[in-house]
């Protein structure tokens, strides 16, 4: 089931359910009880939005192998938490804004995107699935420079807009071994399978939760495969007018645009 | 004005004013429009909350030139942000939960904290502080074998609990030069003036506010005084039975005691 938010064409934001070319509101509350209220629009009809308003969004650096390796870094002991401020968030489709303030070194950084439903807290490897609402797509935008030159990765991964995740969430998704893409202006720039995870989704949920709880809701970018702007010779970076789709087998195509402040 | 966030009698938690030893519920949103519904409650009958429920945490590392040098750092030449995640917000009085896969290293950090009240997105220095709400005590504690381990600070600082913040917000206060004090079971372990801040509260929300959009409702950790237990010697890590205040001049006193998971 593909679980998505939009806005309606009278303007009203709603989440809701997609299914042949459809999009069928509901009533409820997608991490807990939920209904559709049964009339539907054309998907064209409606604009889709990020498919959740987190409370936190986690995320997972170096988490594959040839990534961490292009990066110079040493492989992980275990996984590498970062956050990202919430107020990062970006719609699929809309543009990603490259900031005045750091405009030089934005890279690409495509992820497979696990969305909680239930706050997870001390959970088991085995347990750990049953508190996922779904999958999505995301990219994981950073400011080289800002994340380089201040150590602390956050600032360079917040600019507003950085957070795209979309274009909604599959529910019935094994997220073990999928294909995840990413495609400047069409051309292959990452391409692994989610079976490479150094950690996979059930251990970065149980890690994670035996420190922390992950509240409902919550979004845990799980780390980009290889190919970074950065690690291109000569590197490559994101200019005003680029396209990056994030393709994630089993779920669909997250695509944003770049614009110049 | 003291602003908090308080849980009645009746077990509801509401906003209110505090003055003359009482609690006045208010109807509305402190962030936008509200007022007083006329009632009250004794302040001895209400449990206090964290004052605010933030859609980020954000916080400023190494910014009193004594706590900098302290840790070995050089001084920043630009403010250095990472964020808790909002699950490790923590109440007045509550306990500091020290985690069992973390339990050596526990360290206490007093800050200033600023709560926003508007969005703040591309504001000068001089517009800053119109975009505040108020001032609170804040206690970023801090798993330091984590923080140094993982390198990036984020998961060593989002334990459950670790983000005490309070008592209450005072919206009457010039935080240009105030004293911050941390005591330790009574010892005063921390005290700094905030005139001693590399990087001003207006500096701070200019600074990032060019980076990002700082939503109503977020909280700022302005930074810690010297005197941190890492530094110490030999260093002293928090203990179960630990009590730790951070009193500020002109707010109040945030007083947790840690207790063992």
């Amino acid at each position: 089931m593909r679980i998505a938010r939009a806005k309606l064409p009278d303007g009203s934001i709603t989440h809701g359910c997609l299914r042949d070319e459809s999009f069928f509101p509901i009533t409820g509350d997608i991490l807990r009880q939920w209904k559709e209220i049964g009339n539907s629009f054309p998907a064209a009809q409606v604009k889709l939005l990020a498919p959740v308003e987190p409370p936190n969004i986690l995320c997972i650096g170096r988490n594959y192998k040839a990534h961490a390796e292009e990066g110079g870094a040493d492989l992980p002991e275990k996984p590498l938490l970062f956050i990202k401020a919430t107020s990062c968030l970006a719609n699929p489709e809309d543009p990603v804004v490259i900031p005045a303030v750091a405009p030089k070194r934005v890279d690409y950084e495509a992820e497979l995107v696990v969305v909680l439903k239930k706050a997870a807290r001390h959970v088991s490897e085995t347990e750990a699935l049953q508190h996922v609402l779904g999958y999505t797509c995301g990219h994981d935008v950073s400011a080289r420079d800002c994340q380089n030159g201040d150590g602390q990765w956050a600032r360079g991964k917040s600019f507003d807009t950085f957070g795209p995740i979309g274009p909604w969430i599959e529910t019935d998704l094994d997220p073990s071994d999928i294909r995840i893409t990413g495609r400047l202006n069409g051309k292959v720039m990452q391409q692994a399978r989610t079976s490479l995870l150094i950690f996979s989704v059930p251990y970065l949920i149980s890690y994670l939760s035996r420190s922390m709880t992950l509240l409902p809701g919550t979004v845990l970018f799980t780390g980009t495969p290889a190919g970074c702007g950065f690690a291109q010779e000569p590197p490559v970076w994101l200019q005003p007018g680029d396209t990056y789709e994030v393709e994630i087998e089993g779920i669909g195509t997250l695509r944003n645009s770049f614009v110049k402040e």
